[in-house]
């Protein structure tokens, strides 16, 4: 089992991808009679990633999959039943294994789509149904949805700060995990990269995807000169060549040598790439020496440890850079490389099914107390669909005439809402009664939607440093139902 | 396809886990009929993460794994055979598909044991095989190096902060992809964490799993101490209840009421979980009031973004915390989410099979410039079995009588070797021919090796902040040919 950690791995089942307390909880409630008592749950998180403005969110897909085919297998359950208490006695009893053994998932999942941009504290996932099942797939959807959100977030910056430049995503080395990796390239390509040089995300995903080639394949033959002829026979129209392995300048005027052979045969060098030194200073060299030469067309592609900030920068100082390679710095979302979502109960059905009861997780901190309700997410946009200001409200209890949203983080920073106001809902419907009732969008369509919505961002609010902070707040009726809530819940200490 | 990432993802191959240049480049040597040349690769990290003195090496079993189920099915092929070139032929030509069917891993693998401290330059593989599959294989093996050398280094750094202490790791939520979460799992098991909250994991290699509740459980009840216990009831040897969903301290004096309802049953309360605010102060205050209510062994487990630095500052501070419950931290290794692993050629047979031609891959930085030759991994050892200094030698050159180590990045910084002296050699052979002939350890007799092995270094060598720097060297007739390749490589530009 040790000795072979990958085989045969995801199959049959992926229903133990959780917390254990996911199934200590649903024991707890199976046995006090609680499994089935209706609970509503959210997904979100408190703040975008990177310090930014926004996050456009991922993983859906996966998550949706995985509810699909949430399901115990006999290896599962064996598995449990071997897990013992402190005393040494079974952990969970046989009676409970084949209520698990017989689960079937029956809950309403609605969720925003992905690509859509998104901000703090809305719900990208809110689940109602059962309890126990609710309860029970809290991990996997935090761990599907939470990475690919941020990874998306970061591509949506890089291809920001590329404008109409080629962005190829090349992080599978340094990625987490080979699925790590897969799901990065995923999302990568969602939030706006080219391609991909992972194979398999290629093929799992039609991302188109693209290659150079390594050092090891200069170093495998007499010179460079004859590394970059042997690559341009078996690619005489898709050819890069990596120009450092030994010095940049002359790797240049090599591949300059080898284009001119190329030319008189009928074929045109693609592009060079550059992975070290003094990206700025060598991408103008380059660029003049090819331009000199008579190949203005040849690409310069670079990499080494690129990011948002990094593109911008060498564009600023002129860099002559037509495509960028992003690998580490993207696929593991290296500055932030934890979204930091939650998943809070916000409605639990009363005991005698007499109405709901709504609940809330106080903190220390306003920001970090959850909100209670059945909650959608209401977007305001002007008549050009440009975002304006989100509103959350309890789709629970009814919408006073005048509606009014509030910071949830300030109360006196308040707006009113005009009674014509254009919006849109954005959780939709996902699952209901357990079975899957959305035509899922392709990954293509998902990834056109991120490109236009970020667009409909007002520039503002897309700024790497200190963006603006677009308005999301509580319905009015809301925000004065959690503050009486919190009252309630908190203990008054005299001071 | 796009709707089912997850489902059957991973049967029946991975062999497209790689990166589009590896086929490439394959084509290419197959095409120049120097596919067979025999070639050797080292897999090898620069600077250990964390800017700490060592890592702790990982990921060999799943490397393993992967290369003994190389191979390309019909629909790898189908895939690859679909890819086309910017003109709009086919990349690859039918009869190199065919020759990839073909295809059969046979390759010598030598590789350091999973749990071995290791440092910068050493190879912790070393492939040596026909160029075009030693070539091919990169990708696959630094995805799965890596991240868990980088994260079973992160763990024995959180372990030796956590002393005797208990360490839970619970981080899959926040995980990169659920292989991002099950390997950071195994990782950090290897490293040294006492059990993880992933049931997936614990299926898979056998690692003790724990897990408490979550805040939602507490919410789900008309309040907390009926949720506390309800929980007992369910888990009356097991229940660590989580004290601060309303407020910590009220919190607590809940769970010793319902501690003092489970005792007068014959139970006992195994702890209580801190998971927000002043975790010094409020751990103290904690024990405060179980020891004053006669619980001075219900455990406080804490959590909160917990890595090395604060579990030593909170220990500084007096906080009475006995297990650190460390997600996010861990499994993404927070603070430097990649290691920067490559793999190098470093030597090829010359075409006409007359011996080696030992390559080299240059940087403008020495540190950053290749090591060639076929090497092997010396460690000398005190008569304690401490490690005193490694000396990285060319296997394929006679070993001088006298031995002398050179710091590779400093070469007048010189040790002499005592005839006498004992050492053992760190590259042990893994595959022969693209058979496996070495029992890989379990997990747990890597865990074990991995405790003894940062023991045995000197705690100069440990500390986080400015570690000493342990001596790794390059035998001096090694660094004399090195820096005699680098000398011919290099142009030499006139000042």
């Amino acid at each position: 089992m040790n000795s072979a950690p990958l085989s045969g791995l995801y199959a049959p089942s992926l229903s133990l991808l959780t917390d254990l307390y996911q199934v200590t909880m649903a024991y707890g409630y199976w046995q006090q009679g609680m499994q089935d008592r209706e609970a509503v749950f959210h997904l979100y998180f408190r703040r975008p990633p990177f310090d930014g403005g926004y996050a456009v969110c991922a993983g859906l897909a996966y998550a949706a999959d995985w509810l699909q085919n949430l399901h115990f297998s006999a290896d599962d359950l064996a598995y449990l039943g071997s897990l013992k208490s402190a005393k040494g006695g079974v952990l969970f009893p046989q009676d409970f294994l084949d209520y698990l053994r017989d689960l079937k998932f029956t809950c309403d999942v609605d969720a925003i789509a992905e690509g859509t941009v998104v901000f703090a504290n809305e719900p990208l996932i809110r689940v109602q149904g059962p309890l126990l099942q609710a309860q029970l797939i809290e991990t996997a959807l935090l761990t599907l949805v939470n990475f690919q959100t941020l990874v998306a977030t970061k591509a949506v910056r890089i291809r920001e700060a590329a404008g109409d430049d080629t962005v190829l995503e090349f992080g599978l080395r340094r990625a987490q995990g080979f699925d790590g990796g897969l799901s990065a390239s995923r999302a990568a390509y969602l939030g706006g990269v080219d391609a991909t040089s992972n194979v398999l995300a290629g093929q799992r995903f039609n991302i188109p995807v693209k290659g150079t080639h390594a050092h090891s394949w200069v170093m495998a033959f007499k010179d460079e000169a004859e590394a970059f002829t042997a690559y341009a026979k078996a690619f005489p129209d898709d050819s890069v060549f990596l120009v450092d392995t030994y010095d940049t300048l002359e790797g240049v005027r090599n591949a300059i040598k080898v284009a001119r052979e190329m030319r008189a045969n009928g074929h045109e060098l693609g592009g060079i790439r550059l992975d070290s030194g003094d990206l700025a200073y060598l991408s103008r060299e380059a660029r003049a020496l090819l331009n000199e030469a008579g190949f203005p067309n040849v690409r310069i592609v670079a990499s080494n440890d690129l990011e948002e900030n990094l593109i911008t920068s060498l564009k600023l100082q002129g860099a002559k850079i037509d495509t960028w390679g992003i690998g580490t710095q993207l696929v593991t979302a290296y500055d932030q490389p934890a979204l930091g979502g939650v998943y809070k109960m916000a409605a639990l059905r009363k005991p005698d099914d007499s109405g709901w009861d709504f609940t809330i997780k106080l903190s220390e901190q306003l920001a970090k107390t959850s909100i209670p309700g059945i909650l959608q997410v209401r977007r305001y946009e002007n008549e050009k669909g440009q975002p304006r200001a989100d509103m959350l409200y309890n789709t629970a209890e009814p919408l006073p005439d005048q509606l009014t949203i509030i910071d949830p983080s300030d109360y006196t920073r308040r707006r009113p809402v005009r009674a014509d106001a254009p919006y849109r809902e954005l959780l939709e419907p996902i699952f209901r009664g357990g079975e899957l009732v959305h035509q899922l969008p392709t990954l293509q369509e998902s990834r056109a939607r991120a490109q236009r919505e970020v667009l409909s961002l007002d520039p503002s609010i897309r700024r790497f440093l200190n963006p603006h902070t677009y308005p999301v707040g509580l319905e009015e009726s809301l925000n004065t139902f959690r503050t009486n809530l919190i009252l309630e819940k908190r203990p008054l200490r005299p001071a």
